[in-house]
């Protein structure tokens, strides 16, 4: 069962994401160390004792739909009512809203928790987090003074409605449109799919959030405007009114997180007997301005879905571990403390090459938990530098640099890792009683939603590399060098060959980067796309390896941090070389052999 | 729906494996390029028009066990009887029992075929396969005469026990016992995990072929004996007789092939009213000589999992291509045919990134078939030269060196192309009607079963790689890079770098080749085991490349093959280098970080 590893996790807060120094200058409101570790154990506590435990029973039940309502797996119910009633929705929100406006980054470890005890079940207030966000910076004080202190606390959960059939990646598709109504709210008809937690039978009210075009909208993303649409019409003194025509027709049978309902929402349909078709909602933000909008909350969605790789990786890396501790095979070579008697089986755990998936994936797990971190801590600076206009837009570019690396890098990881738990649990991982099969289902969604990855490759390469000029992405570069020269400076024999691996793949970095900015600078695109997913991996390599590394640095009294980051970066980081070949002179064949993509060309 | 590519297939068959030269010489029997391309025609046909049809309602339904009885899912019984009627499962069988004694390298390009079409369907047949071949070279005359018509024929279907819960990658903590009766049969008693259709409702009787002991044999694997052991006791005159003590207790449920009667076995435990208790069971080769019969078989064994990694990723690489030509979304930078006119969104197949994830799905696939193609073509070469010892031990070393990489280099392959593909269908390849996520659920069990991929590592580099000292290795090294240079003295444009790609690559395998083999030589055991996986699949990815190109070589006509294997000598094969230094510097490393994972060491 999950142990929150709220030691590794302070750690990797405070020393390597830069935490300790921030509170020390105060910059991070009233958290203190003493604050950071009891909000982590009693998250940590939360997550082991009670979200867990209704993992597996709700990944078999699943959620159900009937007539439009909306079944969690049994326990859930209780589960958030009880989660938010013990205030974990309200960590982020406003204090203005009754939240406790923590930071981001302390956010992102609590939610690594949630999502290692059950992604099927972080995934719902993931979700309202990102409500919280869109309606914080661009809601009327009016929408802000009545949604805000019920989606901050929990009371009430937001959701996301972005895709439609013919409109997933590339929203310029979508066609939801949005009616003026006299009295200044807006008519809404169309149909979302895929809306995580559309209906759920956690909360009274449910705060849509909805793309939607105006009948004179241009055409493309400069067309879409942001609406607000509850499953309910508050009242004016908040209680609940009518109901809205907006309903969940059905929901996805999905490879995992099954607890989660995934729903299709209708629009407008006339569900409502009685009233006039179409969903009653408020405009967020400027008409037309929708997109700009979703960006705002953008970057932190994209982290917590980074941190959903994290969570799911942790989880099975601790039950790997467990596993091969107690699985006894064969005889290792290795003499081992308890190894036994001659002639006895060893523990799994003993043979080289289970050794070597156990270390692979706690590596991959901290280097991505790191990179979150990082990721999610720039955004806390930005906003606690805002007296410094140049700091500030220094901190924001660094989080918008690191946010697609969070996001594909994490994930991928969490596949990855989840996957190479089924491996050390031989036969058993693949029966599902076991759970390590269950992790790499949930895990699998990851890579794919809220900008799929080869996405999040395109963004880091096209818009974020040459964020003012180079200088963001140069001066992330010079700050990974510093750490790789301190531990080549640092003479420890636990380090191995560490320095002079990360000074070889921070090449690697550099000259792939330097190819990439010019790539796009001369207008190469298919050159710097070919290359975009080979690059993006070669950068959470390095600067996860390069964070390992930072935290032994850190941390003299612990030399497994040092024997971690080593195994990293002289196994792992072998790979770097190969990703910088790839981003260099990948495109050339890559290009050539399209052709052999047109239909019926095999 | 699944289509057999017959032209690809049948060209790596004969082009790349080697079949065309084979049966030019006569070595096949009667296997000419028209029976052969008739065989794969018909097969081809069957597999997609009526096995692919009753894969995913399979997968929905499962099996199920009752009282002992097992269902499996509807159609699936009347599938096999017209499979079996149409005599697919006689292909290899030797003709003195009704088999048409074709080439193995034949067979495991018809299984690929059904395992595209459904894993969980062509996994049962497959262990027929295993059980025919152990009674063809193990088996009493009687028992081959009892037998063999049926099994070859596939009025009944074989089974392995191997596992027990205590005993899976160990099969010397093996505990099921077998006692001497006084007719010369056994009684064997015990209990058997992960018995592929141990139990089901093809066929009117089981052949268990079932590993135990003998009270008086030694410990460890020197001490297993082989016995068959019928659901039902044949009567002199074929007919069924009375039930023997052998029934299924229950049926794990699986990440996927779930159509697959997954069975506990129970053996001896008094399940027939009014018989003593102890399932009746016949010897199959010597006393304590039970693990030489299982590897006699085990060979092809593997290489039939690995055709179920070859297979998997064939049907995600059609399904994958077929969605990314139909689907639209964004406008990608290149001009293409038929990308439309401005504003129209392109074929996601158009952008460099999805592009690159098919090529990447089509080049392993590529590479995969033809190592296991090449893998059972040696096998049939060693039986065909069998007049020139010297020639047939080369062709059987050569066997024994690729079986390993066909297993888990392939089975991997099945894996990460079945995840590629559902990352190329986005949300719809989370969604389960489309299939995608069936077929990486049904490809996770390949790396796990018939030995595990970590497992098949250290068979090829404690075991294989000494053979005849090393010259077998370095007579398959030595044809690998006749065909580097024939690629490089080519000089068509078509094959871009991939010459000098080769050659650079083929030095990493030597280099890391010559590692290990010193490693091994000087009982430098933990360091050969800690890179045996990263040198399995650098010696996958080589070869693997080198087929690639061969293949275009052959086939000037079709500029294509020469343009998919450049993109795997410059894309994937850039990973050689790394591969080839974890193996050489990474054990340092590994060893020094294995105390991080003794229990509570984090």
């Amino acid at each position: 069962m999950y142990k929150a590893p709220i030691t590794d996790i302070a750690f990797a807060l405070e020393k390597v994401a830069g935490l300790g120094p921030a509170m020390e200058q105060g910059l991070l409101g009233e958290l203190t160390p003493d604050l950071l570790q009891a909000v982590l154990e009693e998250a940590g506590r939360f997550a082991g004792e009670r979200v867990a435990p209704l993992a597996m029973s709700g990944d078999r039940e699943g959620a159900a739909v009937k007539d439009g309502v909306v079944t969690t797996p049994k326990g859930w119910r209780e589960l958030y009512a009880d989660w938010s009633a013990s205030g974990w929705n309200a960590l982020t929100g406003a204090e203005a809203f009754g939240g406790q406006g923590l930071p981001t980054a302390l956010s992102a470890a609590v939610f690594e928790m949630w999502n290692s005890a059950s992604m099927g079940f972080a995934i719902g207030p993931t979700l309202t987090v990102g409500a919280v966000e869109a309606l914080e910076a661009h809601g009327s004080e009016e929408l802000q003074a009545r949604y805000l202190p019920k989606l901050v606390s929990g009371e009430w959960m937001g959701t996301m409605n972005l895709t439609e059939p013919q409109a997933g990646s590339d929203l310029s598709a979508l066609k939801a449109r949005a009616e003026r109504a006299a009295d200044g709210t807006y008519r809404i008809f169309g149909t979302k799919i895929y809306i995580t937690y559309g209906e759920q039978d956690f909360t009274d009210n449910i705060v849509h959030l909805v793309l939607a075009r105006l009948p004179d909208a241009p055409a493309g993303v400069k067309g879409i405007s942001l609406f607000l649409v509850p499953k309910f019409l508050p009242e004016a003194d908040g209680s609940l009114g009518r109901r809205n025509d907006v309903f969940c027709s059905a929901l996805e049978h999905k490879l995992g997180i099954h607890g989660s309902p995934t729903c299709t929402m209708i629009y407008g349909d006339g569900f409502v007997a009685g009233e006039e078709a179409g969903a009653v909602g408020w405009l967020i933000g400027e008409e037309n301005r929708g997109l700009a909008c979703m960006f705002t909350m953008m970057n932190n969605a994209r982290l917590l879905v980074g941190i959903q790789g994290v969570g799911v990786a942790e989880a099975a890396c601790q039950q790997a571990l467990s596993y091969a501790g107690e699985r006894r095979q064969g005889r290792a070579t290795r003499l081992v403390p308890d190894g036994g008697a001659p002639g006895q089986m060893s523990p799994i755990r003993d043979h080289p090459d289970v050794a070597r998936m156990l270390l692979t994936m706690m590596a991959l797990t901290g280097a991505a938990r790191a990179i979150c971190y990082a990721c999610g801590h720039a955004t806390d600076m930005a906003r606690a530098r805002a007296d410094d206009p140049s700091a500030a837009k220094a901190w924001k570019e660094r989080a918008n640099l690191l946010t697609p690396v969070a996001k594909a890098f994490a994930t991928d990881v969490g596949v990855d890792v989840a996957s190479l738990g089924i491996q050390v649990h031989g036969g058993m991982g693949y029966v599902e009683e076991t759970g390590a099969a269950r992790l790499l289902r949930d895990a699998r969604i990851a890579p794919i939603y809220e900008g799929t990855n080869g996405i999040q490759a395109i963004d880091l390469v096209v818009r974020k590399l040459g964020q003012s000029g180079g200088a963001t992405m140069e001066a992330y570069l010079g700050e990974l060098t510093e750490t790789a020269d301190a531990v080549a400076a640092r003479n420890e024999p636990a380090f191995g060959a560490t320095g002079a691996a990360l000074a070889a793949s921070l090449a690697d970095l550099r000259e792939a980067t330097d190819f990439m900015t010019n790539c796009v600078a001369d207008g190469e695109m298919d050159t710097a796309l070919a290359g975009a997913t080979s690059y993006l991996r070669l950068f959470g390599l390095v600067a996860g390896g390069v964070y390992l590394a930072k935290g032994a640095l850190a941390d003299s009294s612990r030399p497994d941090r040092a024997t971690l980051a080593r195994f990293m970066a002289e196994n792992l980081l072998t790979e770097t070389a190969a990703l910088s070949r790839q981003v260099i002179t990948g495109a050339a064949s890559l290009n050539a052999a399209r052709s052999l993509l047109e239909r019926d060309a095999r």
